[in-house]
């Protein structure tokens, strides 16, 4: 078992029989959805779950998790997803599948956020990553000049020379802040600006992340008051 | 001259030789488009204008009023459009249309912002039009609920029994507040609700407004310091 089974496989512990459940993308949250679906076949264990993307829609349907959508189960008790970077503080980057805003939409509903992710990801504070900030198509040039106004760079994602689009049809912009030492007044700021729909910033959201390393998976909680 | 043609020509007066102009929408800003391609026919007028929707574009076109996209051009100098609703102190409800999201965007990179309109639309504080409200398809649902804990009742905008999709792609809300004492507030929190690209409230962004009535035409002005 590697790192990611391990940290995947134990954060299926937060599921019990006749939850709703987020079921969120990436490398490690989908050892999360292979476990639930072996004990929802061996075990008898039973839950309706959401997914955030297509290739988790496709992976749950493939194991027989039954599912439903978001409208007709919220709120959820728990979403189990992944993350790009993870602060000291349980704030996350996310956004690197640019699927950051349905993620975003399922956490919000949920009463718990648990999230998975391998050492590689966990940081003292956020900013290795870039923030990937979800923009309106039309006027995205001076949706962008507001955004770098917050003191950033950002940079159109592109993919073979095209822009990517999202789910929603807008755009990317990756945005370089360097050491990000305020996460929530960063999210509020570019929330606010027009042309933005949504940041990959999560503040305040996750309240137990499982980081598996070589020693094993460490297991951090939201501390009481935060 | 009717009403609204008094109140589109006047406001004619505001574009000079040389400058960029956002042109807007509606059934009175008609009329200053109307004038400002008469004045650049018959009395040498030079502009540039940017085009707020597909109808003025092509009203423009057929005047032979020279065209930009809004990236070229940007900062503009002066924005001319319509409103839903304008109150005492200048703020607007525009949305009706759908197209407040451009509209918005053309008004915030213009350095002076003129409404014409008449005097139906006029009234001492905001709220008898509903605020139309962009907001992303996924979580729709959700995002209403946000949205009516703000204090309105949000129903999603219909046209022959199928939801009306704006130019990103969006539905719209139309929000009744009733009266709204502070529109700045109430357009802040609406912004920073997850799922809300924009509002139609424009708040402090208009600096005069030409109401057109059977008295003739009112020209209103931002107080300084406002």
């Amino acid at each position: 078992m590697n790192f990611k089974e391990a940290a995947g496989v134990q954060a299926a512990d937060v599921v019990t029989s006749g939850m709703k459940v987020g079921l969120g993308t990436g490398s490690t949250v989908y050892y999360t959805i292979l476990e639930l679906g072996r004990r929802m076949k061996e075990e008898g264990l039973q839950f309706t779950g959401v997914p955030t993307s297509e290739a988790t829609e496709k992976l749950a349907l493939e194991l027989g998790i039954p599912l439903a959508e978001l409208w007709e189960l919220e709120p959820l008790d728990v979403t189990i997803d992944g993350a790009d970077e993870v602060s000291d503080s349980l704030d996350l980057i996310k956004g690197g599948g640019a699927a950051h805003f349905r993620e975003k939409m399922v956490a919000t509903v949920s009463k718990r956020l648990v999230i998975v992710a391998d050492e590689s990801k966990a940081v003292a504070k956020l900013g290795a990553f870039t923030v990937p900030v979800e923009v309106a198509v039309y006027g995205w040039r001076s949706t962008a000049r507001r955004v770098e106004a917050e003191g950033c760079v950002a940079v159109r994602r592109e993919r073979s020379g095209e822009p990517v689009r999202t789910d929603n049809g807008n755009y990317i912009l990756d945005c370089d802040f360097g050491l990000i030492v305020d996460p929530g007044a960063v999210d509020r700021r570019l929330k606010s600006l027009l042309g933005v729909l949504e940041t990959g910033l999560f503040v305040g959201m996750a309240d137990t992340v499982y980081v598996a390393g070589p020693q094993g998976v460490r297991v951090l909680k939201q501390q009481a008051g935060e």
